[in-house]
């Protein structure tokens, strides 16, 4: 125990250092051939060796080559820095081990309480038992499509569960041109065939065109294809865009499907300043799908699904025969009723840590200056003359592109396509790509509480180097 | 950072005062009513608070009440202590916090080792790209399954991920009655449907019947039913059987059945002395599913899958159009292109200390003793009058019975049902019970390297004095 303790200090001590020098070294740099070889090559020890020896292979060999996202200028994919809360409760939730599947023990008490704070702090209905944690949205996806598919072939008198899919009517599954990609693999594992999957057009602003949505369901209808299922976003991964939800609810309400929002990047922007109104039907969904490890900075891995009705998924995934579900003290059950995980980790810890460290006061700060940012980055794009705005700024998600005044439609397409590359190559800043209304654009996601005007700038003037590097 | 780094050191000594005081504490105690109540009904909070204060409340709050499986008297479910080297390196993984979908970063190709090592300590044939962490064994199996699925579909010149179940002739599952429940989990999440699982018989050491699966095939292929996929199990959760392996290898490879084997608890059992035969044709397998996050004690979560054929889960996962796959520099692609998660945490460092602190040879010994363990608990129960052992001690579950002189059958199986829990709120030891041909049953799992047989004369003094006390 000494050794561990003592190594134990000291990884901390590697961690708050590599916390501290993060945002003095480079976003991110490719990994030296030595150190590849290292990483990938290592052959199965044959003995063991002490712990503090492991720290050093840490330090030198692993804490160099980050992801990126722990850097004030990444500003690539939706990926957020570690909140100090989560980091420091990590080697907590590791020591006490438990298995948050179910019984009576702190780990499965506390995911209860975060699960309900999560509803909460997006003013989302919450009702015991429904909701709980995964290891991110794409699981929570398949979580809560399983959900909406037993509900929807139980109403045509089946049990999908016991009968599968093989005799029924192709279920369709409505989301715009926007939605994640999540939707689709959790259709295709689910057995519904992404042939079944209809894009909806989305408009100018990115969001889902609710009249074709509409038509596209009486087309299905017609077809004798049962549509079941739309997903509306709320903080598109593109554009951070917010869909019509409250008119997104109306025609599930209308048609009888299942009303799903993807909010796990942008649900918590409900809470900048003036966006409320964006979100007017949020409460509204069947089932919401958060991610506690993007914009609130948990350590990944944290997902989360929450329910309108709090026992649809456990009819959908329980083992445990109704008949044996009553037991008084124990109603809800336990959590891998609800889920496809039977073990599961103390993911609940790092998220309390982290709510409980900022509060709903410093978790509204953290998405207000976020969003401000990216609104202020949006005006310095727009009043440039080399970049325009794709999309307009909703949460804290910015598209924008390179426009240049002597390369030719093609020529400027393929170089916006080879900026992100670049720019990631030379270290002072990490954005990524995407492509937009069949185009290549430029998006950067802001989501680090120490991000300033200052890195917008950084970001901008790397985006023109990496251009006159490519053109040169 | 200077908070942080004060925290974290305080967090360290918690958490590590807390591994060493687990000994002598209960194994595992009921949640006093305020600590409930304060678990479960915290407010959200308003105002946040320091990360110091966090700490208090983890201590007077959290960790009174672990699930009890760092104890050395747990021997409930499958469920290890944590390694002190997951533990060391958790804050790291956190301040890292990758996102391991992929990319070039130490946490992707850290795990491209800790996979190759998996495979290498259970001698599979390992080829890059053929395997995955995953959040355990479930999500394995749910990823091996689908995989399986896509190529037997194929095979019917369909591809299930574009067109979905509906036109399919059903596919048949084959497992033995004693495989674990993730595998219904599995097929009902995948549209297959329970209906279609075929429960193979097992003989009096509760392996499969291979006889009575190649029957089962045979009556599946004349009524219409297309079998696909058979699930052995090395290491069931009952009794800590292996399935013979070989043999369901061949029948596989006759019949064109994917071969699956869930060794999620068992696969390492193949370390123990004396044990490798039983684990012959292990290698065959199509899939093999193993949690490091068991034997191994990583901290939870850690499960893995490997593959015979490095392409199957990508061709089953990826969104990336194949004639985009071939960038030579990173040939294998994203990890996210395997299985459903797209942001993955960096389980492969918990895994990659846990191995290189116990080396293989460390391992082996984990094994050795804890099967010896279990075979001096089965010389303990046979030797006793008052327990028969119901199963031959194969890894390390044993498998038993309190044996009443006075009762009548139906009184002693109400009386073995009723033992766990009696036990478990003695807080002297920590067992689980079961259902083993239609009776109730006792089981021991033995994982965690300090249990001794002074602790297995403990467990069994604990059911006696549970007896006096239901008897009373
Ligand atoms: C809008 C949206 N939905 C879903 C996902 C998938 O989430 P995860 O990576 O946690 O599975 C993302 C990831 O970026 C996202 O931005
Ligand atoms: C044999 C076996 N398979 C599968 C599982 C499920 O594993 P997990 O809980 O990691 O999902 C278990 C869990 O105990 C098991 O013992």
């Amino acid at each position: 125990m000494d050794d561990l303790r003592r190594a134990g200090r000291s990884a901390v001590d590697l961690a708050v250092d590599h916390l501290a020098a993060v945002p003095g070294g480079p976003v991110w740099r490719p990994v030296a051939e030595a150190d590849r070889s290292w990483l990938t090559r290592q052959p199965l020890p044959g003995a063991g060796r002490p712990l503090a020896d492991l720290l050093h292979d840490v330090r030198d060999r692993i804490l160099p080559y980050p992801m990126g996202n722990g850097h004030p200028r990444f500003f690539g994919w939706v990926n957020s820095p570690p909140s100090p809360a989560g980091v420091l409760v990590a080697p907590l939730a590791a020591a006490m081990n438990p298995s948050c599947a179910g019984g009576e023990h702190a780990g499965v008490l506390l995911e209860r309480t975060v699960v309900r704070w999560l509803a909460e702090l997006v003013d989302f209905p919450y009702q015991p038992g429904a909701g709980l944690l995964a290891s991110g949205a794409s699981v929570a996806t398949v979580i809560a499509m399983a959900t909406a598919r037993q509900r929807a072939v139980r109403r045509q008198g089946h049990n999908v569960r016991e009968t599968g899919l093989y005799g029924q009517r192709p279920l369709a599954i409505y989301a715009s041109a926007e939605a994640h990609s999540c939707l689709r693999k959790a259709a295709e594992l689910l057995g519904m065939g992404s042939r079944y999957i209809r894009t909806v057009p989305v408009d100018g602003a990115y969001r889902m065109e609710t009249g074709a949505l509409r038509r596209m369901i009486t087309a299905d209808r017609e077809a004798g294809v049962r549509p079941f299922f739309v997903a509306a976003s709320a903080g598109t991964v593109n554009t951070g865009t917010v869909d019509p939800l409250e008119e997104v609810a109306g025609i599930a309400r209308e048609c009888g499907l299942w009303f799903h929002i993807d909010g796990a990047y942008g649900a918590l922007g409900i809470l900048a300043e003036g966006a409320r109104h964006l979100y007017a039907g949020l409460e509204l969904a069947d089932s919401l799908v958060l991610d506690p490890h993007k914009w609130l900075g948990v350590p990944v891995d944290a997902g989360c699904v929450l329910f309108r009705d709090p026992v649809g998924a456990r009819d959908t995934f329980s083992l445990v025969p109704p008949y044996l579900r009553d037991d008084e003290a124990d109603a809800l059950g336990w959590f891998s009723e609800y889920g496809p995980e039977q073990t599961r980790p103390f993911r609940a810890l790092r998220v309390w840590a982290t709510i409980s460290h900022l509060g709903r006061e410093g978790i509204v700060r953290l998405v207000g200056r976020t969003t401000r940012l990216a609104r202020t980055l949006a005006a310095m794009i727009e009043a440039s003359d080399d970049f325009d705005l794709l999309a307009p700024a909703v949460t804290s998600v910015i598209a924008f592109r390179y426009r240049s005044v002597t390369l030719d439609p093609a020529a400027t397409d393929a170089l916006n396509q080879a900026i992100p590359a670049i720019v990631q190559g030379r270290g002072h800043a990490f954005l990524t790509g995407t492509r937009l209304s069949g185009t290549a654009a430029l998006r950067a996601c802001i989501l680090h509480p120490e991000t300033t005007e200052a890195d917008l700038t950084a970001l901008l003037d790397e985006i023109r180097t990496a251009v006159r590097e490519a053109t040169a």
